[in-house]
This record gives C-alpha cells, structure tokens and sequence, in this order.
C-alpha cells in the first residue's frame, strides 16, 4: 500500500509543480517565482488538509525530497530555452492529474484517520483544490474552481466516492486508488476539451 | 450550555452560508460554486479559530450535520428562481448575524481553553470576520473590514468585551452570550443604515 | 539565548508593524483597518510557521504583550499628523528589517525542533515573505515576493543558509542571529536603491 500512495505523491506533486511553473513562467516570473508558484501549487493542498486533519508533521517536512524535487524543477524550468513559449491554457493536463491524485489521497488520509465518507470527500475536494486555486489567486487568473464554464470540484467530489465504492467492492488496494484518480483526471480534461458544464445560465448578467 | 452553544452556532452557520450563496448567486456563480461560498463563509472563520487555538477535531468535523446542511442549502438555493433577483447589497442581515454569533463564540471557546479576555478579543474578531472576509475576497468584493465607509472588525470587539463584562456580572450563562450576540449584529446593521462611521477623512486622495 | 531572540522578535514586530500601517495610512484606512493590517503583517508569518511546525500555544498568544504593542502602536499612527504624507514607497526598511528577523528566527523555531537545514530554510522564507505577502495582497499591491524587478525571497532563502554557516562555526549563539538578520535586511536595502535583480528578462511581453 506505501508504494501506490507513495508513488501517487510523487506524480500528483510533479504536476501539481509543472502546471504552477507554467503559469508562473507565462507570466514572465524570475526563477524564484517559478519555485515559489510550484511550491505552493505542489504543496498547498496537502498542507491545508494535514493542518485541518492535525495530521503532524506535515507531509512535505516528513518527506524533503519533495521540496528538493520542486526546487530542482524550478531551476530546470526557469532556463529552459522552450518554456518562453508556454500559456496558461497549456496547464489543462498536469492540472488535471494534480486534482485527481490529491483529491484521493487526501480522502484517504481523512479515512486512515478514521472519519466518515462525507467529511473525507470534502477533505478530498480542498486537498485537491486549493493548490491550484492558490496558484491561479496568486497569479491573478480566475481560479478554475470558479469558472462557470467548466466543471471542476464537481469532478473532484464524484470520483471521491467512485473511490469509496471501489473501495468498499475490491478492498483497500491499489485498483481503486488508480480508478478514482483516472476518473478524476480524465473526466477534467474531456470536461476541457469538450466545454462540458454543470449548469447552462438562463441569465446573462 | 451546550444547547444554546450549539443553536447559536448553527444559526451563524446558516446566515454566513445565506449571506455567501446570496453574492455567489448575484455573481451567476454555479451551483458547486453556490455550496463553495457558502462553505467558505459559515465554516471559515471557526476553522482558522480552531487552527490557532489547536483544537482538534475542527468543529465541523465533529459535528457533520453542518457541512450536510450547507450541501443541502446550496441545492435549494442554486434551484430557487427568486434567487435571480437578488443582490450583493442583500446580505446585510445574514452578514452582521453571522458576525455577531462567530465573534461572541470564537472569543468564548479562547475563554474555554484558558486564555486571557485580550487573546479572547482578538480570536472573536478574527473568527467572526475572516469567514466574510474569504467570501468578498473570492467574489472579488472590496472586504467589508476594509470598507473605510463601515464600522466592522471595530463592533466585533466591542461586543467581545460587553460580553465579558456581562459574563462577569451574570455569570456563564445563556444571557450573556445572547447580549453579546444581538448586540454586535443590531449595531452593525444600524451603521450601515445609518452610515456611520469611526473617522471621517479630512483628505480624499 | 532567550533574551536575544525575544529583542529580535519585538524588533521584527515592530519593523513589520510600522511597513503594515505605513501601507495601510497610504491607502487611506480608518484606525481599524491599519491595526488589523499591521497585525497581520506582523504575526501573519510567525502564526503560518507556528502551524505548519504544530508549534502551540502560537507565539502571540504566549506574548500578549505583543498584540498590546500593536494597537498601542495603531491608535499612535492614526491619529499622527505626518502620517498624512506616508506612501508605500518608504515601506522599504521597515519591509527589509522585518524580513530579516522573521526568516532567521522561523528557521532557528525549525531547528529547534529538531527539522534540516533544508526544510529550516524552507520554513524561514516562508515566515519572513508570508506576513509581506498578506499585507500587499489585503492592500492590492502586488506582493514584492512576485515583483520581477526585485530580490526577495531569495535574499531571505541565502540568508538562511549563512546563518547556518555561522552558527555551526560560531555555535549557537548572539552574533550567528545578528550576522543572518543584518546580511537580509542589508542585501535587501541594497537590492532596491540599486535595482539588483536575479535575472534580466530577454523577452518583453
């Protein structure tokens, strides 16, 4: 079980880090804000859910590596010829994993720590949320979570209990961890692609 | 005591959700963006006051009802047509509730664990206002408790020492915490009324 | 070893105090307004990392004499006449010293707990940015942590490390404290009068 989880860590803070280092290089940041905006994309939403679950030390102190390999991306990133020609638009995919990694990890944890299905899908949505919402505040975009054109925490909060199903079907194993974040992460980006919404407005204001 | 804790409580809960789907709403927000505000509003306050007092579990991971009854508020809300009509200017009276019950109960909860009227001043000033302040931040409104033109952090600590003084005289009853209560939400609804003010500027600049 | 941190610890506060009501007279606030905004410029960053290291009581409640010091300070600022003239402008020593302190006594609290090098320092830039980044964020100013013209962050983050160096060389004494504090604010005040940056940029967008 550490594996998966583990693993899932890494891939959810990779591209949790790309899509705040794209952003933060569209918007002609000097290298310290790249790592700053990946930092705090990568980290933010697991630091939230450790503080509200009192769940100590927080992740990214019990693992340095983390930081190291945010720190490490940002010094690539930041004199990578190719990244001069990055837009915000281009952050669809690694958002999209980021989400769905971090809001099944962070339901989970909420589980390990014994709380219900409701509180853990909500702890799910936050974890998996605020980074990026962080990111785009931080960068003066709207954040995703408040664009009416595209489902976001919605996606979030369903494969939270996608998870809970498969879980409670196939046991506490890796299958489920892997459905609920393809879920996620796929239904985002189609969501994206395709300019699925959730409500169509009546109203034009 | 529990009792009329708990009510008040929940009657915060619900005016601060009320007062955050009412600008979600005026600003043609989706419903998952409808329940987000509303969460923000009635759970954000209580939860940085339990952060910084470490008090754990958060309030309402103890007590799920309140996140199911936001979830269920923001339903009828999203699908309620009158609420097309309504206006940022509206949340007068929900606001200045919600105020008054989290400022009096996030001061009482620092009293309950031992600290002195000053910290449990700033705490009920804190929790009562940052649940508001996340809401017009997020719906890019100006805060109210930067509104120059308003009386409103400076009515929340008013109120917390009225009610230690009345606590003091009365003891640690229900009669306090409601003066407390209806003191703050009364006067900040008649300064905006009435308009008033703590300084008037000399200098517009 | 107590008494040293706890000066640098008032001096910190009081420098990051005055660069809040500084900023917050300059945008015309009523008495309020600048006591909350160099409230939260001066205990914003030390309350972050007082929670991310779940280091309780937080260190302003432990110190109420600190809060106390801040509305002395507000009502003194408010009602100063030359205060009239302000502007965000002359935030610079003020911003600079505060820094200073914050990030080297965030980084000794993560040490003293018992943290690497890597994640004190880690913990130190964020402690000396965040309280900054939360007073230019509340007063719509861009946050000089995202500013492109200027070091920052990183002046903090070296810091740190020089700190480190010293005090392992030293032991952990006075002078390690002093040389850290003055090599950021130094490097800082430098930085600005003669417009030092990281990285010139090649493409304007």
């Amino acid at each position: 079980m550490f594996d998966i989880v583990y693993l899932l860590e890494m891939l959810g803070i990779i591209a949790f880090a790309i899509s705040g280092m794209i952003v933060a290089r569209a918007k002609n940041m000097d290298p310290v804000g790249v790592f700053t905006i990946g930092f705090i994309t990568a980290l933010g939403g697991g630091t939230l859910r450790d503080l509200i679950l009192d769940n100590h030390p927080v992740y990214w102190i019990k693992h340095q590596e983390q930081p190291v390999l945010i720190l490490v991306m940002a010094i690539l990133f930041s004199y990578w010829k190719h990244a001069d020609r990055l837009r915000t638009s281009q952050i669809v995919i690694p958002d999209a994993v980021g989400l769905g990694v971090f809001s099944i990890l962070g339901a989970q944890l909420a589980l390990d720590l014994g709380h219900s299905w409701l509180i853990a899908s909500f702890l799910g949505v936050m974890t998996g949320t605020f980074g990026g919402a962080l990111r785009d505040t931080l960068c003066n975009e709207v954040p995703q979570i408040f664009r009416k054109d595209q489902v976001y925490a919605s996606v979030s909060f369903a494969g939270c209990w996608l998870y809970f199903f498969c879980q409670s079907l196939l046991g506490n194993e890796a299958l489920p961890l892997t459905i609920g974040v393809a879920f996620i992460a796929i239904v985002r980006i189609l969501a994206v692609r395709y300019d699925i919404r959730l409500q169509r407005d009546a109203n034009h204001q």
